[in-house]
Order: C-alpha cells, then structure tokens, then sequence
C-alpha cells in the first residue's frame, strides 16, 4: 500500500528597482519588471521547491540553499527546483507532481503557459503545472508590491 | 499503482456595492453584502475550480471561462464548479476530493455548512467540504475590504 | 484502491502585548513576543488541525473546538492537533502526512524544526513537518503584524 504524503509551499517578492529583469516560472520575461531577490526572485519556483521539501521532510529553501550552499547564490529558478528534487529523491521520495499558482497583476501568464509548465517540469522530473490568478486590487499582489505563489507537491516513497 | 495528482487555487473578491447579493459556497446568503466580479465571485467555488485545473494541468478559471466562453460570464459557482469537474474529466482524470478554506470576516459560515458541501458536492460529483477562519483582523480578510478562500484537490488518471 | 483525500488550513494571529509568551509549532520560545488569541496563539497547530479537518470533511477548529468544547479553551497547540487527530481517526479516517509552513519574520524558525517536527509528530500520530519562509517585508507577515501558517493534510480511509 503506497501513501502518498503531501506539502506546501508560499513565496512572496516584491519587484525590484527599474532594470531589474523579471525571471518567473522558469522563464525570462523581457521588459516586465524584474523581482528582488538574493537569487533571481522565480517565486514560482521557489514556492514548487518549498513544496517539495516540505512533502518530504527535507528542510527548507532557507536551510537547503542558505550560506552553507554559495554556489546557489543567484541561482536560476530551474537550477533551484531541479536540485531540489534531487535533494528530495535522494531522501528516498519519488515526485508525483508539484501545482503551483502565480499570484499578482503582472506579468501577463497565460500566453506562456505551455513553455513554463515544459520548462518546470524538466527541471523537477516530473509534472509541473502553473496556473495564474489575481485578487481583485486587494492585498499586496493586488496593490502591485510584489508577486506571490502558492505550490502544493505530491511525493511517495521509492520502492514502494 | 494508482499516483494521484495534488493541485492548489486561491481567489479573492473585494466587498461590492451596496446593495450587491451575496453567493458564497454555492450557496445564497440573504441579507449579507455580496462580492464584486464578473461572474457573482463566488470565491469558494472559484478557488475549488482553480484547484481542479491546477491538479489536472487543464489550464485555469481565465483560460477556461474567459472571452471564449462567453456562455460563462455571471455564471454562478455551481455552474463553473460542475463545467471545471466536466473538463477535468474530459482529460481523463477522476476526481478524489476538493477542500476549501473560506477566509473572511463575513458570512458566519458555520451554520450552512452541511448545505454548502451538499450543493457543491453534487456540483463537482466527488467529495467537496468547505472549512471557514478568520484572520485575527489582519490583512485584506482581517480589515473586512473582501474575502478569500484557499482550495486543494486530489485527482488520479481514469482507468488506473 | 485507496483514494486519499487532501485537506488545506491557513491560520493568522496578530503579535501580543508586550510580555505574552510565544507558542509556535508546539514550543514555547522564551524571550520572544507571543501570539494573541483565545488559546495560546499556536498558528503552526491550528492550520495543522484545520487542514486535517478538511481533508476528513469534520468541520474545522471553529465548529469542533468552539463554545461546546470550554475545556479546550486556552489549550496548547499540542493538544489541539491531538485532539483534532483524534476526531479525524474516530470519523473513519488514518492520517497520511500534514505538512505546515510557518510565515513570518520571528521566531527565528530553523534551528529547532527537528524539535518541533517532532513534538508535532508526536502529536497527530503521524508524520507532520514544518518549513518556514518571509514575505519579503510586504503583507501582514513582511511588516510583523502577525504571523500566519498554512498547512495542508492527506488522510485515507481506515481499512482500505
């Protein structure tokens, strides 16, 4: 008998100054405004990554890909997501799938859908899908302050 | 050996005009100040939707129901409940069960409870139940300006 | 086949007054500012318990844990994530895996999560696991109004 376990996972950005490029979902979005960030802000990734861990019980973004890990520095959301998963099937945990919703006015997502969901899912081996909501000018992603996602993982046990 | 898939959706809906219906949940709530948006913002049934095309990879409410499908527009959340479900299904996958968190000051939720999971229940033709909180007078919920509500749904491959 | 079924819980608690002990993820963090609410604030608990009511369609913590229950009034989060396990196994139902992330800029989350997982785990019966992130000083959380949590729960039923 195979159970599943389940996890999630929120990140928030604010955007950055004027310049910034925006990368989310694994994609670069030329003359959005980019987010701020140690790393390039893909709070897309960053939450599917969350999410991951949080599944399996393999601690966090912070304490994965914190000062012990210098080369993660201004990693790119595909190279976080793709070493996550790493991290979390060497715990002993196949992927089933990660959902993650873009939360915030901009960019624009569903024309890029596709791409983003291809792009992700290569990166974690397994499928990722992106879906995109709004929220009605209210809150901080309604206000335009920043982007925000919410990602939700699937994971069982390997051999099992 | 069946791998379910896991998804995840919020929506949010400010506070309308005077005068505005309230539908939440599926259900009517007379008397109560209603939420804007195109269709009667029914944030539950909204975010339960959102959770069905996110586990699925079916796109999402914008991609599904928007200027293509005119048909939809002020649409009530039973109907765009049971047309996600219809999609879903369509795309080979069975539904496990839908659960969301309605987050606001308003409506008192508890008492109707066993109505709403009823009609959005026979909406979605699998399992729906509907949780309520507050949030402690903080934030967008908090400071009555609108409501929210937070979905997760399970759903596997037909046939498996 | 066992279909498992998901749960989602979010919780928000405003800071106390100067002198009010902090309770988070079932530990108490001496000489840090606590949580306000009826019982001791615990969000890391709550959305665990919420979560696991929905999952099981139970109702939520409002509903179990409200007026009819005033001996769980100012309980520990330990006791109610215990009790709240055992009203989720007494509706027919095993307990999966909860998995909460805790939002904010205070406690200092990551030096005692093995702690934490584990009084939790103890708890509930069954594996439970926290992750922690900011918001990146935007929302409730970013400016330190409060702290919030959001967990999510799989459950499948008994003898299956």
């Amino acid at each position: 008998m195979i159970i599943p376990r389940t996890g999630i996972g929120i990140d928030v950005h604010a955007f950055g100054e004027e310049g910034t490029e925006l990368w989310v979902a694994g994609l670069h979005w030329p003359g959005e405004l980019g987010l701020s960030g140690h790393s390039d802000g893909d709070v897309v990734a960053h939450a599917a990554a969350d999410a991951l861990f949080s599944a399996s019980g393999t601690g966090d973004l912070g304490s994965n890909f914190g000062v012990d890990r210098p080369d993660m520095k201004g990693a790119s959301g595909v190279l976080i997501l793709s070493e996550a998963a790493a991290i979390v099937r060497e715990a002993g945990f196949e992927i089933g799938n990660v959902a993650i919703q873009l939360i915030g006015n901009r960019p624009k997502f569903a024309p890029r859908r596709d791409e983003a969901n291809q792009a992700l899912t290569e990166a974690a081996g397994a499928p990722v899908t992106v879906t995109a909501t709004t929220t009605d000018k209210l809150g901080l992603t309604g206000r335009s302050e920043g982007v925000a996602a919410l990602a939700t993982a699937l994971v069982y046990p390997k051999n099992s």
